[in-house]
Order: structure tokens, then C-alpha cells, then sequence
């Protein structure tokens, strides 16, 4: 296949294969936002659904509501987490992300953010990932920076312009379902933050 | 929770819970199709793009197109599954469905569809299914009755229209993403068949 021509083709249907860098402002800087060279250090939380709340949805059955269908052969944990698709020719796509493992401690240089579009993503094989976010903004505060761990049966659909770190799998390579935004228009932004992140 | 309540609240905003019977017109049994108590016997054929493309989409990496993203460390399989959702006030909704495993030879007397959104079923645990599908249409020819197997590592999305039996996890509780449609209207009918399915 060609890669390359799938991924120009893409910056026309989809959601995040062209990112702009945002700069802080010099305000942002001077009310003690992140500076240069610093490094947020945090520590992974286990991941709950009312903790990830600011940010968007934990994909997961455990503690979800459900209800019988198929003459009760199947229970249906309906609709785990809001899909949005905004802006010009918007459409819901089913993507596959395979990912290679990261190292720990995990040490990111910069979030991304989809304002258009809820991104989510959940494993194929149980895998654990780590997932570092931020709220919605045009700044990101360094003490609203969160970093937590899944447990292999959850995944998660972060809401349009939370920001998050990209997909970062532990200990072996990845395959997630991801169910994100095609359409037109802008929709990937980078802002720069130096984070380490440790697990237990 | 209560099952009966959010039931009721899906029936306002999701695709497939009421569902209508419909009845084969005396033309459609003048011409051959299925008579009441004649029983179609079908093998289960092995799950490929190119057999299944009447139908809908193969969900796996295998054979797709992918690009790289994340500095390279992602491959991204775009765009796998085409996500319909007609109608008024439709939207894509993210559920988990939790299934028994179905009896082998599998007996069917029915197929259902759902007119107005595709569905799409994502292994969590490389589970695999049994697939029966007939193409869009307001009779099934037994003639056009498909039955396949999945490999573990393959989901599938129905085309909006595409007539299918519920879901038939092989071997053991079964857990898969769904992606289907949520919003106004009618968007479940049942077409009576009598199919028994054998594998390998």
C-alpha cells in the first residue's frame, strides 16, 4: 500500500493526520503555566469513570447500566460514549490503531487535541494503556494535567478538545478500535508540555 | 439498574429494540422463495472482504490499507467500516454487547435488519461468530442466504438494510463493541426464516 497517499487522502476525510502546534501565550507564562524545560512529573491513577469525567468517557461494562435484547441472550450496555462529529461533512469512521509499546516512565513533549471530534479507543486483546489529559482550552493549566492507567478492559472516548496525550500502550504492541471524525477542516492541534509519567 | 427503563428510553433514540414482524407476500411464495417449515441448510463458510462486500464491511487490519501516524510508532488502519445513520436526529452510538454462545448447528427462524443505520460488531477477546446475512431488500431469496465464520481477529459491519441473525458467539460468552444508530423512528424488522447453519 501507499502510505503516503492514504494519509493525503486522509487530511481530507479525517481527524488528526495534520496537526498545528499551538505556542503558549507570553500571559499564560506569566501566570506560572508551564515554562520551558520544566518537567511535570505525575504519578498514573487507576482509571474510573467519574475521575476521567471532566474528560470524557470510560468504555467499560463494570457498573453500566444494560438491557436484555436478542429474547435475553444478549445483554446491551448501550450507548457507553458520546460520539461527536462537528463542523463541515462530518461522519463517524471505524479505524483500527495498532501501536508499539511505550517506555515507562512515559515522557511526553506535547498533548494534542481534537476540537471537532470525540476520539475513542478500546483494545482489541485487553491491553493497557496509559492516557494523559488535560480540559478542554485554548491553555493547558499544568495542575489540571492528569495521568492515569487502564485495566485492560476498558477504553475511552475522549470529548472534543480534551486534551491528551498520543495512544500509549504498555508492555507489548497494541490494537485498539478507535471510532473518531471524518470531515473537513482543522481538526489536530499540538501544545507543547513537558510531562514524565511513573506507574506504581 | 433498570433494565425496563433505559429499554424504554432506547426505544426514543437507538436502533434495534422494537422490531417488526414482517410477512412474506403470497407472491413472494408463489416464486420459490421459503414456504412456512421448509428448512434452508447451510455450511459456514470462512469470513472474507470479498465474499461478505454485499453485506457490508470486514472489520480487521489484514489486507487493509494503513498509514503511519504518532511519529511512526501507530499504524492507523483508516476508515474500515462505512457508519450509516439515516433519518431524523440520528447519531452514532458506541455499546458493548454481552452474549451466550449459540448451540451448534445453529437453527434461526428469523433475520432482522435495521433500515436506517449500519451495525458494527468488534471482538473484545478475539471471539469468534457465526455470520447469516441476505442482501437489502423487503424479501429474502433463500437463494442469497450467506453464512460465514469469523477467525477471532475479524468484526464486521451490516449495511444499513442488510438482513442478519442476532449475534452468535461460538464456544463461550462473547464481548463486542458495537457501533450502531441512534435517533428517531423505526429501525428493526424481522423477516421469518428457517435456517440451520453447521460448521466445519
Amino acid at each position: 500500500m501507499d502510505g503516503i497517499g492514504s494519509a493525503q487522502g486522509w487530511v481530507h476525510s479525517a481527524s488528526s493526520q495534520t496537526c498545528s502546534r499551538i505556542s503558549p501565550t507570553a500571559e499564560a507564562m506569566a501566570i506560572g503555566l508551564l515554562k520551558d524545560n520544566d518537567m511535570l512529573e505525575l504519578k498514573a491513577e487507576p482509571l474510573t469513570p467519574e475521575a476521567f469525567a471532566p474528560f470524557g468517557d470510560v468504555i467499560d461494562t463494570r457498573g453500566a447500566d444494560y438491557f436484555p435484547i436478542n429474547a435475553g441472550r444478549t445483554r446491551r450496555y448501550h450507548d457507553l460514549a458520546k460520539v461527536e462529529t462537528l463542523g463541515e461533512e462530518a461522519r463517524a469512521l471505524i479505524s483500527i490503531f495498532v501501536s508499539q509499546p511505550v517506555d515507562v516512565p512515559l515522557e511526553l513533549d506535547f498533548l494534542e487535541r481534537h476540537p471537532q471530534g470525540s476520539q475513542a479507543f478500546m483494545p482489541l486483546h485487553e491491553e493497557r494503556f496509559l492516557v494523559v489529559v488535560a480540559p478542554p482550552g485554548d491553555e493547558i493549566d499544568t495542575n489540571d494535567v492528569r495521568a492515569f492507567v487502564t485495566d485492560g478492559r476498558q477504553g475511552v472516548n475522549y470529548r472534543a478538545g480534551t486534551w491528551h496525550a498520543i495512544q500509549s500502550v504498555l508492555e507489548r504492541e497494541g490494537e485498539f478500535l478507535v471510532v473518531d471524525r471524518g470531515g473537513r477542516g482543522s481538526n489536530c492541534d499540538e501544545y507543547p508540555l513537558n510531562v514524565r509519567v511513573t506507574l506504581d
